[in-house]
């Protein structure tokens, strides 16, 4: 892209949106011909339909690189290449990158998923997982980050819901051209994420969501963000893909936990047993995992600490025998701890200075809450 | 214990209950005394009262081991002590093991925790919880495990009811002597575990049971089991200190996970996330994590396996672009699927030979199930 004249940039852009058209995403073979020829060359030697090329030969016959652009132009939709500021810098560590992107929406898409983090999960979501789902994109997004996921029903629905909702940055990731409007029942969660994020797709504009392109559309997710985040899905769930690509990217993993009884949240469990994904419950927790090193570092949660909780064991045995009411001397403490009368007069020293014991004519009693 | 006449066998026994009424569990000081003069002659250093030993002076003036022993007689416990064939072997491993234990019940204490599994948690459990501790009780005591807790009100009382229900093993461990009957309302339960198990501590008969207690009883019930499952606990649950206990021990943890939702599940999840605590969703994942090699080894969850999941990308790609009725010649499949004819042509003799695919006058469409 770089150091060639305009004449080519523009030569190697028509090239590239030809073959999001031509070649499914991750043709190892188009992938090769690429690097050594570059896009406008491997556009070339497609069209001649040589050898194992002939495959091609139908899509090339057919192919209408105008009336892909104009279906995009009528969306509102662009093409960002490898080398536009706009391309997504996670992406070059895929074995087999996009040959484009066509994105639509009002957000830079690289700049977009710098901070960011997939949140994804089961079609077949319960009430928890979209509740969790939609406050975990939320809090993700009021906290500045950027929540990508896959606009499916479920898991995917409710965290771009979430960070909507929350006036926050979301990006959907899709299988199908990304004029298409798939699920047909989400067009106007998908009309709100292009007036306000991005919609990105890595096949030409009018192509279908063939199953074979979830997978591929998985991977994207995978690659686009710092880390991903399954929060439910069943042991076969198609979310899990996209956390196996993660973790092939070396991109951090997390799941959230269910009840044990619910089978969508078995694949989480699973992954969180046998698939390195770590255990998350909050956003705070998901940008600890996902975070560069000090960006959101946590304290272990706490219930509130009272000062008798933090007694030595020593002290807190004598905190114990103290009754509320009258009180005991020095003898009767010594027998009720089994203690030596220095660790019991010392104990009582710290207890008096915490607040938690008081003496009154040679008798100690305990003073059950802390000081105000 | 061994080697000595019987004349020093029954001193020894005396002395070490007359230790559990004058010294509390844990004590280094009395520890040391065990290990230099062994029992008697620590009783005997404990008498004499000098220096640091006057603390249990209170405590020696009310020795009544007979009167403790008729206790234990009235309640058909017995004593046991290190040596004895019932003693457990993990007990072994405590920094400070208990001077002897009270036992009562049926079962051989030591023979029956060689196999165990300690499920604990939190005494304000839920009903999510409550079901779950009885159902991982029921499945592994069925699987020939023996339960041991607490007997404290929620999980622990819930653990003990899965076991008794199956006609399975249970142990309940008491920060009392094991005459008490603590939680009162547990009357009943202590009753049936005494029938059937053993109710065990280490303290004399006739004690109460107080805060320093439960800690001390967290750690036996720690050593005496092969692994420590928590089932719910908040955050600063008591239960967790038997997690800390076990790890400390090198014995391997476990929790069950929950709703991020429930307080009483937080607990189980920061153990997961920063205790090393394994996530468990069933009796065989516990018995993976708690038994010996080979003992429990499962193959990760898995749904219903179809054909038609287990298919090469390439099959797959030429399986999801057949038609269900009419069918695709070839020139159709190789447009459809940008492939070479090789290789859809390939495909498509697996996917016969798999019952996945029919052809007839030149044309293929897909079966959609598997065949029988």
């Amino acid at each position: 892209m770089t150091g060639g004249t305009s004449e080519q940039w523009s030569a190697d852009r028509w090239a590239r949106a030809a073959l999001s058209r031509l070649a499914e995403p991750g043709d190892k073979m188009v992938h090769a011909l690429l690097a050594d020829d570059g896009p406008v060359g491997a556009l070339a030697r497609i069209r001649s339909g040589h050898g194992d090329l002939r495959r091609f030969a139908e899509r090339v016959r057919r192919l209408d690189v105008r009336r892909d652009v104009a279906i995009a132009l009528k969306v509102g939709a662009r093409l960002v290449v490898p080398g536009d500021l706009e391309w997504p810098e996670g992406l070059q560590d895929l074995p087999v990158p996009p040959w484009c992107l066509w994105v639509r929406g009002p957000e830079q898409l690289g700049p977009a998923v710098e901070r960011s983090v997939a949140v994804v999960g089961a079609r077949a979501a319960t009430p928890y997982g979209e509740t969790q789902a939609a406050e975990l994109a939320a809090a993700l997004a009021t906290a500045g980050w950027t929540v990508v996921s896959g606009a499916a029903y479920g898991i995917d629905g409710a965290a771009h819901r979430g960070a909507l909702a929350v006036d926050g940055r979301t990006v959907a990731v899709l299988a199908s051209g990304v004029d298409r409007v798939y699920p047909a029942a989400h067009a106007a969660l998908l009309g709100r994420i292009a007036q306000t994020g991005c919609i990105v797709s890595e096949v030409a504009p009018g192509s279908a969501p063939m199953g074979s392109r979830f997978l591929s559309r998985n991977r994207l997710i995978a690659a686009m963000t710092r880390g991903t985040i399954v929060v439910e899905a069943g042991v076969r769930s198609g979310s899990l893909q996209t956390l196996n690509r993660a973790t092939d990217l070396n991109r951090p993993v997390g799941a959230v936990p269910g009840p044990v009884t619910s089978m969508t949240s078995a694949g989480c469990h699973n992954a969180i047993r046998n698939k390195g994904a770590v255990l998350v419950t909050s956003a705070a927790e998901v940008v600890e995992l996902v975070g560069r090193i000090g960006e959101g570092v946590l304290d272990e949660p706490r219930g509130p600490v009272l000062p008798a909780d933090e007694l030595d064991p020593h002290d807190a045995r004598v905190h114990e025998c103290l009754p509320r009411c009258g009180g005991l001397d020095l003898d009767a403490l010594l027998s009720a701890t089994a203690l030596t009368p220095m660790v019991v007069l010392a104990a009582l020293a710290r207890l008096e200075e915490a607040g938690l014991a008081v003496r009154k004519d040679g008798r100690w009693r305990k003073i059950s809450s802390a000081r105000p």
